[in-house]
């Protein structure tokens, strides 16, 4: 299962598929029918390179048959439970069948509940199914996917870049730059493996931002996440949003909500909400934060745009309070990655947690 | 020089004196003159423990003529140059000379402009001195203290508890608490380093705190700071300020650099500003921070009290910039100890960095 997890792991991090390793077992001797135990070894291997490819176990069939291996009566390890309906391509669990395949170890039920039902499928074929080996680090890796079928909405992950003092720019509205290069580039790493990213037209009026995924040197990289724009005002004719990167879409609303419905109808499994403060405040009142990334700058500022707004917090006990991970140094800055201590629109998450 | 330091650091950090420690070495069989090199032992040892107790060199010494050991030709390595004036005690450049040592290894040399001299005074009585040993780390252990006589005022180290968003009190002024259990308790073991702690009367009239420093178990520590009250507001007579703890000093006044003299006179060396924002304003508007303590708990307020207020800072570009250690992870919270980029008050500072 390590190894199917780090084939998995080749897959990208963006798209509207889960990424998924799997390997074929057989025993040295090969054609053996009924269950394998003992030293057995790597027949094929195969992952998930994205929508509209192949799938991991129909790869690694494809890659036994194409090297003229015998895969009947193997075991197919995969970090996900094969799929059991036609959508881009063809159900997983019936090519393990119709490949003779003995014994099936999976990491992850799959949660969709169009897609499930492949461990039954196999069982009812004869096939020996184990679920559940190696979940924890499955789930770990497929933590943004799986969130997003449980909430049936993207993922959302909040970015802030503050001051010390929570301040996003200064009193005359110059922002660039509060945090460092060493920062910024962090946060470009996170841009090039989300679907989408989101900001208000407050943003686009003030910054004219280009929301382009970009390396080191400045030029885009391979994969451009969707850019939307939040809010009725129109988007300037010459703005950079117009110019290279990723698909514009412009959604004339206030309604977080209707905001969600319409990217996850586009297949957005993970959008990062990058501002300003009404729109990060927004998405914080209507409990859709289900990670904060607070990029923070040994800075101060003492006036200035803070970098969020109301969120009906009136005393201490009501305080919207996340759970950090270890903090990240970045150059002079610190990342702070945290989740909130309740999603308060994501009933979902006990029982995913509880599993 | 390594050993020296570790008995330094055996003293308190907190006191008008230095933290100092001294060794005694001389040949396995004694009574040597002139230069000793090679296989040295260690003869006597002391430290300094605080103000009103014998100097290092003194107690090491004294330690000797205790054990009826000859430390005639002997070698001091002691971490400060040794003093040449009489203050509490009489000056330690005499008592060595007269003990006749005939060798003197010093770290860092004294800042001080009555106390120094020290390492002429022995060369002129025939004494080998070298100074400059080890001499970074003995200016790490007296950082605090060297900073205060270099300017002639306490070293100052501001304290802020905030949240993400930079707030320190939620809407209805409510504050505790925003850090955690852990981060008090590390504020607490500030306390008991440092000589005095102040706040503005507007956190006296808001929290009534006590402003003591407290174990986990919630008894006082051995040492109490100063309690230094900031503006014209009486403290109340039942305020916690008058119950145990360390002596109350109420300064009518808003005038920072009043205060810092004020304190310098009573032989302060490192005060602590716990705030509130008003007081915290006024010290980073007149330069005299020269160390932030951040304590940033993964909160989010989105309105209350800021943390600081106006700084004077329109633009990005005038922003106050700090440089920051490693963040610590304290708990839930994170702190962040950073000094200013420019200490705009301190012309000593570039002095001392470039020795
Ligand atoms: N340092 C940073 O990390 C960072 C990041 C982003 C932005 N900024 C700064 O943020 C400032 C812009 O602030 P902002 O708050 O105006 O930006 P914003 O949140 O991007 O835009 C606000 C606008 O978005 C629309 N909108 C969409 N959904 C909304 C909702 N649910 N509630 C209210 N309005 C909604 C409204 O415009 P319509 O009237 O068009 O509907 C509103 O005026 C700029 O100064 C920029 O530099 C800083
Ligand atoms: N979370 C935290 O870490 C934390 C820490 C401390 C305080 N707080 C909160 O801070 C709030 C109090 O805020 P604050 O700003 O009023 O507190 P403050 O700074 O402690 O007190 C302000 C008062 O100090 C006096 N003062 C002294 N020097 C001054 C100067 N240079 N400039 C202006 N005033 C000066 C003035 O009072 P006079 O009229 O008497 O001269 C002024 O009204 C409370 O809600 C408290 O809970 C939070």
């Amino acid at each position: 299962m390590d190894r199917a997890l780090e084939l998995a792991r080749r897959g990208p991090a963006f798209g509207p598929n889960p990424r998924v390793g799997c390997v074929l077992l057989g025993a040295p001797d090969r054609g053996l029918t009924g269950p394998v135990d003992g030293d057995l070894r790597v027949l094929a291997e195969g992952w998930h390179e994205g929508a509209g490819t192949a799938h991991a176990e129909a790869a690694a069939l494809a890659s036994a048959f194409g090297a003229g291996v015998d895969v009947r009566g193997a075991t197919a390890v995969v970090t996900l439970e094969p799929c059991n309906h036609t959508g881009r391509t063809g159900p997983c669990a019936q090519a393990l069948l119709d490949a003779g395949i003995a014994r099936v170890v999976v990491a992850v039920p799959d949660p969709n509940p169009q897609a499930a039902g492949g461990a039954e499928h196999l069982r009812t074929g004869g096939v020996d199914v184990a679920v559940g080996v190696g979940q924890a680090q499955g789930r770990a890796l497929l933590q943004h996917w799986l969130a997003a079928v449980d909430r049936a909405r993207p993922f959302v992950t909040l970015k802030l870049a503050v001051s010390i003092d929570g301040r996003i720019a200064a009193a005359d509205g110059s922002s660039r730059w509060i945090t460092s290069e060493v920062a910024r580039q962090h946060a470009h790493g996170l841009r090039a493996e989300v679907d989408a990213i989101a900001v208000g037209t407050g943003t686009v009026a003030a910054d004219d931002p280009s929301l382009t995924a970009r390396n080191a040197a400045g030029g885009l990289t391979g994969h451009q996440p969707l850019r939307v724009v939040v809010g009725h005002r129109e988007v300037p004719a010459g703005a950079r949003l117009r110019g290279p990167g990723g698909e514009l879409v412009h959604l004339r609303t206030h309604d977080v909500a209707a905001v969600l419905a319409a990217l996850h109808e586009r297949e957005v499994r993970h959008l990062l909400v990058e501002g300003g403060p009404m729109l990060a405040t927004a998405f914080l009142r209507g409990g859709f934060v289900d990670e904060l990334y607070t990029y923070v700058a040994p800075v101060l500022l003492g006036t200035g745009l803070t970098a969020v707004g109301d969120l009906g917090v009136g005393s201490i006990g009501e305080a919207l309070r996340f759970v950090p991970r270890e903090p990240v140094p970045l150059g002079p800055d610190v990342l702070i990655v945290s989740t909130p201590v309740r999603a308060s629109r994501a009933p979902a998450t006990t029982t995913e947690e509880s599993r």
